[in-house]
């Protein structure tokens, strides 16, 4: 793997082939030292132009634990926010020998724009770029629906025919994009599920339903029902349902919790607006992966900067 | 160990054994590679919801000496401060395979919630909480103390019948109120010194003496005088006197220092402000452990995280 | 060597071994595992007074190549913004075991005091003081002339008889100030070339001539010439031309980068204002070592930071 920028790009062979690295790592990590010596000697540098603490700290011990230099960039108050162009900034990361480049940016394309550019040779892991993907956290939602499907048996194998359903704010969700592609690459069925407002009107192209109804998209009994976190900041827009209207049409409360089948899996990427989008029953509820989401973060970051920095990288 | 959240918790036998590790911790320090593989593969989170450079890097110091893998999350600009719970957070922290949670929050009690939730495995460390506790400054002041006073014949021993005049503004010190049992559990005396309206009214159950004039407490020789740091941010507040009353009164200025015996210990947890309530000359003098008081509050924060850690851990 | 804190006090032997070890730095660059034992156990703190994440992850790369743990400390919502002394800070960082301490002020001299106080032991790198000085970066220039003029047979040369034009803000520039020292050490001519305000009117005593006319001095066919960075914050100042006179008159535009040499080396210590002070075509032409220089100030931080912290080290 050159970079990682877009489940779009990955074949179901290459997803497989990821999810399989992953629960590689994931046994590491519960023995007694959780450290590989792996990645000794190469340079991961965090290139986050937004703040996303969460996401910085799990790719940091991702790389960490392979034993990798990490190096914290936030562009805030750097030469970068001084209007220093991405591609100086991607020359000097080069220049200063960083194998790997993990980019957060408040623009969608700009990993692609790195990577396509020529500008640096390190590869790059998209940490998610505006609203446009988030390809580590499908990874880890993928790996997360996989384990709790087949258990021990799950290596070498997709999600073929499941049901997801992803609940909120689509439109400017990362998360959404992400997973549609690669849910639909290992043969899972995607429906989105939202106020009409906050779903692309055109949908042609991408594998997806569409639903306005919760309850009745419920009904049909999906194996995976994934809350989306609702951007308090987007509430003023006048497309936005009022808060307590949102939770009431399409939050996970206790009374939709209680309709769920007991194998159904509840995820949700994380913060959580407890009694927003989810309620804490059902954020802290068995069927709830919250929490395994987060581990498995750690572990698919790992199986991404191994596949792009061990000698399996393609050139 | 399990956590250390308050060294009220802490028996004779506890305090002595955690110093007594801090010795083991001090003597590696020395050599030439002051690097221990120790805690090689764990990881410890420093998770700071308040800015304290000098206790992160001591940590950090620690933690690094004893080789392990250090992330720092700094709360602000974090989903933390967009609203996500603690317990939200402690679970990331928790699946993301933090062994150690270094904590400093603005709000008493912050660490035990942590700890007594059941959220998160990891052990605890409180690097302060509020105007709550600080345990590390205690161990460190009271290493200082047991080093000063017994030299090489340290080891085993506790702080019987000295005693140590605290002088400031105790109402809102965390360090104040650590030390108090500490001292107390170790068989040493405290004194508290400071304006009437800087000291709590009510000290029912708590093992110290009040005096509000530091030169009756002077004269009667105590082993130690510990000057605290006067928060010049507190100073607007009505009950605080002026500075140049403060200083004038409560400030261990070169007056005062000249009447001290040779053998009194100055002690101040720093950051000093010289000229209020300590003089450069008393800082800087022969009894004055300032210096010391940093370099053993790495040791004694490495016998911490090798206490929670290591195989001495208990469950 | 004890410190690096100007040029000033290079000899040619020192300045010739300090680039024959950055030498030595860069071929281990170019291994499939960059990682050196060396400084295993030593403690780096980047102490930075003033933001600038470019120089401080060069040093922060350096000393992790070489295996040093480092610890960052950016003196912003510090106790040292709330006025801590440097003299407290200092012996702070000389508690907690730092072995070297990369200082980064806005004062200049800074780094001066903190050598010459006595108040730390730790080897001080001097990494930018307010208009002063910044060694390391006159270090990876001549190291970049020396390997471009010289190529694989530059170990133990000097630069004698080349000629450097630097261009731009003379006046306000610690990269213009610690290159002209250390060019001269090593045998080189230097020439100012800037508008008549931004060049010291008074060059008593350093080794550099001095030109308003950038034309007529590239005319002169220099061996390089060094395009200094414009702070344009700077450019309301009275004295400062226009942005558009600037660039016409002391740019690196496309017809000047025409009129020179195949051979002249066109530098810039970045980050750019491509199209005020170098153009795009000049910043990315085969003359140009912007990226080299970024490569090499690593190597020449490697360098340091072995000289100072390994056995080499003076007392």
């Amino acid at each position: 793997m050159r970079h990682l920028l877009s489940t779009r790009d990955l074949s179901r062979d290459d997803a497989i082939h990821i999810l399989d690295v992953a629960e590689d790592m994931a046994d590491t990590q519960t023995r007694e030292v959780r450290k590989l010596p792996t990645l000794r000697g190469k340079t991961v540098v965090n290139l986050f132009f937004e703040d996303s603490t969460r996401t910085r700290i799990s790719f940091e011990a991702a790389a960490k634990r392979l034993s990798a230099d990490v190096i914290n960039f936030s562009a805030k108050g750097s030469s970068v926010s001084k209007g220093e162009s991405l591609k100086d900034t991607a020359q000097t990361l080069e220049e200063m020998g960083a194998d790997a480049v993990v980019i957060r940016h408040g623009a969608s394309g700009a990993p692609h724009t790195l990577a396509a550019s020529g500008w640096i040779d390190a590869g790059i892991v998209n940490a998610g770029d505006g609203t446009h993907e988030h390809p580590t956290q499908a990874l880890l939602d993928a790996f997360t629906m996989r384990r709790r499907i087949h258990g021990t048996a799950s290596r070498g194998r997709g999600l073929d025919g499941i049901t997801v359903a992803i609940v909120g704010d689509i439109l400017h969700s990362r998360v959404a994009r992400s997973n549609v592609w690669l849910l639909s690459a290992l043969g899972a069925r995607t429906v989105f599920v939202g106020p009409p407002t906050l779903i692309p009107l055109d949908l042609t192209g991408w594998p997806a339903e569409t639903s306005y109804d919760l309850d009745a998209t419920l009904a049909t009994q999906p194996e995976v029902v994934m809350m989306l976190r609702i951007q308090t900041e987007r509430m003023k827009d006048a497309f936005f349902p009022s808060p307590h209207e949102y939770a009431r049409r399409w939050g996970l409360d206790d009374e939709r919790l209680a309709r769920l089948g007991p194998d159904t899996i509840v995820m949700h990427p994380g913060p959580m607006n407890r009694g927003l989008e989810i309620s804490s029953r059902a954020a802290d509820s068995p069927q709830s992966t919250v929490r395994e989401q987060v581990a498995n973060g750690v572990s698919a970051r790992m199986a991404v900067l191994y596949l792009l920095l061990s000698g399996e990288r393609e050139d």
